[in-house]
């Protein structure tokens, strides 16, 4: 049976309510599944209550030092053990794991980089980049055979020991295409939603052409965009498909294939 | 060759530049090995900074639901995969685990206790204990085949969703009875000390009889008789031996073997 990948973000992971029924739908997906997930609302929520001032460019967390400890322990810490911790009680031998674990995701830390404003350059810190040649998985697909689900967060390592901040969605696109599967991003829309007022409106397929005029023509809304670019890599490094769908996996919906060409 | 768990506690994992020496030592052990940490400092210090207080009776933290987000944050998160990421640059293929990961380590919830006052009865909240019959021997192994060194925290779960906070020691001990393995209990001194302040004094080999008469006439430390109590259980349970040592790997000291009986 072809591997699955499920990565599912932020909003449904906080809410007590939809991560645990996220966990019991998922728990019962037969086959090797892997998830990935993220937790950057409660990473920004415990920054604040330590008094540290979490910063944003382009939508990356710049992680100084003090941010780095606060990601890793919420994402590989909380947010991934809790996540195991259910899955395993309702049957799905979960094991929950961050990069440096068996070393199963490296990540090469980003070079200062210069913003689309063409003047500002800007020092994430420790963020790496990863990609599906960092993934190793010859051990992933070990711990698939065993019947064990890998259960990842974004934080990963550059091997020599310093951890680093990476993105959840990259993740499981690098981990989709490493391991030939296929990748579900799953949120709480049904899935990319020509009206967004409208959750019947399901486009269900967008081929790349496509894509250039939504996005030129403004049917696809801003935040929709990094999602189908992101699918669009995972389907051209080597998945077997990508689907933008619900995170409320008994829903009827199934939500918006992303393709390459109509072949 | 024999399996060895390690056992290294706070002041050694919250001091970078000892564990930077300890995990660059560990590392270039030979043989299949298992490395158990704490991390409570730490996790009292963000307790604080969050507003909150910890509280301890008779040596163990009460851990009520925020409680439990931070000691799981501080151990599974930061602690975990720090000392994963150094080992995995000195060229150990570490795996950080938590209890719940391929629900490795099960623990059941303690009922509140009656203290020793026999008047005060204390709940202990999402605290845990665990025994050498709650580890998962077969997928440690499994691991050790591999040649894959588990990490383990005290953290573990109930197999119903529910994580839980247990003591490093016990885990330690566990651990190593049911591996059948040698545990080295390492912390900052040489071994158990004749006199505190001679680094030297160190008594090479306790047996249980002798045990009973240092604790009447005040040889031993109150400090250093729970760790030969968990000494003692380990080997009564199952393990090949138990040493209480130096952190220092290097050292030459042996410390000091806690056994059963001259035989």
């Amino acid at each position: 049976m072809g591997i699955k990948v499920y990565k599912v973000g932020g909003n449904v992971v906080e809410n007590e309510d939809s991560l645990l029924r996220f966990c019991r739908q998922f728990a019962s997906i037969e086959g090797p599944k892997v998830l990935i997930h993220g937790g950057g609302v409660m990473a920004s929520a415990i920054q604040k209550e330590l008094g540290q001032h979490p910063i944003k460019i382009e939508g990356r967390r710049v992680t100084d030092e003090e941010t780095l400890k606060v990601v890793t322990m919420v994402y590989s810490g909380w947010c991934n053990k809790h996540i195991t911790a259910l899955l395993q009680a309702h049957g799905c031998n979960a094991i929950g794991l961050s990069g440096c674990d068996a070393n199963v995701i490296t990540a090469s830390r980003r070079a200062p980089k210069l913003l689309m404003d063409g003047i500002t350059t800007v020092d994430y810190g420790f963020v790496g980049d990863v990609s599906s040649a960092s993934v190793n998985v010859e051990f992933l697909t070990e711990l698939l055979d065993l019947g064990i689900t890998p259960v990842l967060c974004a934080i990963n390592h550059d091997g020599k020991g310093q951890l680093l901040n990476t993105n959840a969605d990259t993740v499981a696109s690098s981990v989709a295409a490493a391991l030939k599967a296929t990748l579900y991003c799953c949120f709480e829309l049904n899935g990319v939603l020509k009206d967004i007022n409208d959750p019947d409106s399901i486009i269900p397929t967008i081929y790349e052409d496509d894509f250039q005029n939504m996005k030129s023509d403004g049917t696809i809304s801003e935040g929709m965009i990094p999602k189908i670019e992101n699918c669009l890599k995972t389907v051209k490094d080597g998945a077997v498909s990508a689907i933008i769908r619900s995170a409320d996996l008994e829903s009827d919906c199934n939500g918006t294939e992303i393709k390459i060409c109509k072949n």
